[in-house]
């Protein structure tokens, strides 16, 4: 085994925390909004899973670092260049359909790689992906489920997921391609070759888009640039000027 | 003639700057959105306008408070109880016609407002009432024009219209009420009574409402709580988490 060097562990801890922490934010913003209460409960109890997650993901990252940031600081005070989330969870949640879609389509991928990483080299990974998979294997059962009522569901329900799928199905891709970063990982025996996660994710998600009666799009084009930071959608920083808003206007406000 | 205090002083020019500020600020937000090009180009003139208007506000309100904040201080770092603009200039644009009736409502009573302040006794207050009625002028004929040509269109744009005028009318009677603040304003020689705006906004308005065959909604209810900064509406604050995020974030930055 090759030893990943500091920032390479750096990078992939922001880069699981970050996807934690921007789809969680995502998933709250539906809080008191959802079409029924029992889905508003369990978005939030989504939301709150995944804020939970960060706080492992970007405390340790905070650790390695070693600067006496804490995972507060990187949440809140990096701007968005800095942020290392893949494309997929900043998408808006648009209509309900699109956010299980996209919560799907996330926690699929979410589950493979969570799984993997119990085994990791890394004692403090494995730890944090044993507690995370957990909630994940649950987030995942629900998240298919809706999909699968409502993509063979009424007409209605059937185009909007359908739709939605055609949307998000392009943000797929870039979790699955693999960097300097994701190689360094595997040679450490850190974090599973996300080509590997790919077949695992294709012999999930394919079953279940097929139950929903829904259509994978054409096409090989991937969105990609958020994992790297190289370029994020624009939804992002507009979701971070409201959830930083706080810490920008009082800085090291506690409660 | 009675002299106003300091504070009082401050509280009306910060209403005179919030209001310009707030309204800018909504207005900006068509910038590259706007339905043709001439009115994209006439809305950014119609935000520059306020936003230089609301640099002389403030600035002054800066100078009287005299404690070394700019009028970029005042804009950017204060908070949304601070605020003292009437509900009106920060309810959401909505679909064209409903900003340009936001804008045809607040322009009428600015008209007369600032008519009247270019005869204060307030020598740097009649300066820039004189150099605004001027732009201000200008905004209402445009305002008026758009409010008459979309209420006598066609059947859809009528609708949009009478939706936009029985939506903000009730936000109307807020620019008109009085408080200890107008009183020593008016007793000083500073600015005119509100009640006297009143009936020039009526006799100004009701005949463009009626050119434009849409009908005043009924009811004396007015919002209030703006201009005190007693209560705005939720919309105040997401406006200023976007307004403000430059600086909260980046403190003292400039360009």
């Amino acid at each position: 085994m090759v030893e990943a060097t500091q920032e390479q562990l750096l990078e992939f801890l922001c880069r699981m925390g970050d996807n934690t922490l921007v789809l969680g934010h995502r998933v709250s913003e539906w809080c008191g909004h959802a079409p029924v209460l029992e889905e508003d409960i369990a978005l939030a109890n989504t939301a709150l899973d995944l804020i939970g997650q960060t706080q492992m993901w970007l405390g340790l990252a905070a650790d390695v670092e070693g600067k006496g940031r804490t995972a507060d600081d990187l949440a809140m005070l990096r701007d968005v260049w800095d942020f290392r989330n893949v494309l997929l969870v900043e998408q808006p949640n648009g209509d309900f359909g699109q956010t299980m879609m996209r919560q799907f389509l996330f926690d699929a991928w979410h589950l493979g790689m969570l799984n993997a990483l119990t085994k990791s080299s890394h004692e403090q990974i494995a730890a944090i992906a044993a507690k995370a998979v957990k909630e994940v294997q649950y987030h995942v059962e629900r998240s298919g489920d809706t999909v699968i009522g409502l993509g063979d569901g009424t007409s209605e329900s059937h185009k909007r997921m359908q739709d939605a799928l055609n949307l998000l199905w392009p943000y797929v891709g870039e979790m699955f391609v693999s960097d300097a970063v994701d190689d360094a990982m595997v040679a450490a025996g850190i974090a599973p070759d996300l080509s590997m996660l790919r077949t695992q994710f294709d012999m999930h998600v394919k079953p279940v888009l097929g139950e929903a009666t829904l259509t994978i799009p054409e096409g090989k084009f991937t969105h990609k640039g958020g994992k790297t930071g190289f370029q994020h959608t624009e939804h992002l920083g507009h979701m971070l000027t409201q959830m930083q808003w706080l810490q920008r206007a009082y800085p090291g406000a506690t409660w």
